[in-house]
């Protein structure tokens, strides 16, 4: 089972990485733009095959690897691999 | 509208970042991790109203500067915000 994980800095949080994305797109004549926000996506295949199970695993990988919960926010799905 | 894009490198492209996770995850005791890998999500708030000419616009920004399409791929889905 593949699961992907999106880590997104929360709301309120400041995102100098994205600003400058922005500025960046700005810069190459690109209109329209509002706020631009970057994060993570990360794919990890498990052998586990319970979808509940793994959902407890990847949310303790998040926990304690994946995502600083103090400012960001993770979301998990899975995909048949 | 927001767009969201994933930017993923290709297949057979080393993933030193997604290799050093998967380390990371065994070491802290989870077992029957496959192969990570880690990309990059970006969210973009975009005034144009089209979702047509808001994907031809995504899809620009993408082959100029988002991604390096060499070694990586992207897929823009887009959310109202």
């Amino acid at each position: 089972m593949l699961a992907k994980v999106h880590v997104t800095l929360k709301n309120g949080v400041l995102d100098p990485q994205g600003k400058a994305v922005r500025n960046a797109l700005s810069g190459l004549g690109f209109a329209g733009i509002g706020e631009v926000r970057q994060g993570k996506l990360i794919e990890i295949e498990l052998a586990e095959t319970d979808r509940a199970k793994a959902k407890r695993d990847v949310e303790a990988m998040c926990r304690k690897l994946l995502a600083n919960t103090v400012i960001e926010d993770f979301t998990i799905e899975f995909a048949e691999s």
